[in-house]
């Protein structure tokens, strides 16, 4: 059951593209690299985990995370949560021990980001139907639009801000990654503040903690986080390499229509005519060298 | 944000109830045990993972899959695959090789089971919108119907049949496991054929496999699959107590409704309103004790 050609593209004059040929036939100009002060390098278990901040979603909070890293604050904390099919999740684990807890050099509450107002900001629709929302994206993060407000995501990798029973109880040292289906429902009730880039794999694949929520129920399992810095902290030559898709250009709509008909990609059998929001996957690429 | 008391629920006279207030109100006769000749376990890298198989939705499928059990033919092979937020895959590491490969005592090739005439298939709708398709539950199985036809669909945790380029390729001897975000563009191109009830987190911990898609590159990375048993042949007394609600009953339904309005729950600030089909996860509790 191969798809037919949309009666769009035959009036518009083109073929459809698979998704690898969308990739193959796009320009330099819809490419973009990391901004090194939005890019997060977290050393973790003897692996690297790279992340992308979400300034334009969640200003606020990622102010508040480029302190807490430029001072330290993460470094020698640990991951003291992997909950299956859910997150893993990383801060102080004497949090909730005013003796004990770590000093942070931010005030202890902050106005949520659950939404910021969809006026200027440069939000592209994809096709839905989508029951959360009106789905899209806004500079490479998965995004919902609604009633005036739009809001990056809860994908698989998206990076949260844990909070207790106050909205305003998150302010960015308590972070988690999501490792399972999209927990959409969460949207709205946390800031996500960015997303993996490189090196999910090395958090998805941690064992799970055996206690309430999947938080380890010993010191001796958590996974120590040797450090994290922030890109612009970085030495240029140590930094990640990449080119992520530019999701307002033409080529990542084509993207996204060839998600949703993988009979053009070959090995399908039939078209689901759809792709959720959380299936696209931004393309990312080694840059060329010149 | 609390949630406003739905019209519909203050017309019939009830308070909508938070999911476990729901579970808590259920009668006896809404939850269900395992039928053991459904019942798959797995011992793999120490652990048991337990499956229900899904015989009105694969019947040829959860056949063949049945003999390969009986015969051991699973036993002593292992799993090869760990991608990344898609899927862990088991079966012969020498499948394709002719002198090396295991004898199964099945035919290489089945006619598919994309999809079941909906025709007698007892389906309970969920609400949508779902890009998909119509998204509902059969015998506690995610499904999705259109077009006259069902199909299990790609959650977390589903069990699929492996193929090659030939929709008939897959006759149950290669199986995986979804360990990432819903896949569900892969509905209707794959058989599902059950879902992980028990032990997903020992599959979805696994190392990811560092060759292309996911495959171990190395003999020596494969994790050892010391046997899968039919739940029927495995002693009484070894197998797992565990509960099933009923997806089509009066409490499964305002279960679903609980996960779409969270804030009943506490914690939450804000409800969705929705829940997609993949994050509805069927209640599971061990048995009352007589």
């Amino acid at each position: 059951m191969k798809a037919l050609l949309p009666l769009a593209c035959l009036l518009a004059g083109f073929a459809p593209l698979g998704s690898q040929a969308v990739i193959d036939a796009s320009r330099p100009e819809e490419w973009r690299a990391l901004a090194p002060e939005n890019t997060l390098y977290m050393e973790v278990g003897g692996n690297t985990v790279v992340f992308e901040l979400a300034p334009e979603l969640a200003p606020r909070t990622v102010g508040n995370i480029r302190t807490l890293v430029r001072e330290r604050y993460f470094d020698g904390l640990s991951i003291n949560r992997v909950q299956d099919n859910y997150v893993v999740q990383w801060g102080d684990p004497d949090a909730e021990n005013p003796a004990a807890q770590r000093r942070q050099g931010i005030p202890a509450t902050l106005s949520p980001e659950f939404g910021v107002p969809a006026a200027g900001i440069a939000f592209t629709p994809i096709p839905g139907p989508d029951g959360f929302g009106e789905p899209g994206f806004v500079n490479g993060f998965a995004a919902t639009r609604k009633n005036g407000a739009v809001w990056a995501t809860h994908c698989y990798a998206a990076l949260g801000v844990g909070r207790a029973e106050a909205a305003d109880s998150g302010n960015g040292a308590e972070l988690y990654v999501v490792i399972g289906h999209a927990p959409r429902h969460l949207d709205r009730n946390v800031t996500i503040t960015g997303r993996v880039i490189s090196g999910s794999e090395h958090l998805s694949s941690l064992k799970r903690g055996t206690g309430a929520l999947g938080f380890y129920e010993t010191a001796a399992e958590r996974v120590p986080i040797t450090r994290i810095r922030l890109g612009s902290d970085v030495p240029e030559g140590e930094r990640l390499s990449v080119e992520i898709m530019r999701t307002d250009s033409a080529s990542f709509r084509a993207f996204v229509d060839a998600r949703a008909h993988r009979t053009r990609d070959g090995w399908f059998d039939s078209d689901s005519g759809f792709i959720d929001i959380c299936n696209v996957r931004v393309p990312q690429r080694m840059p060329s060298r010149p």
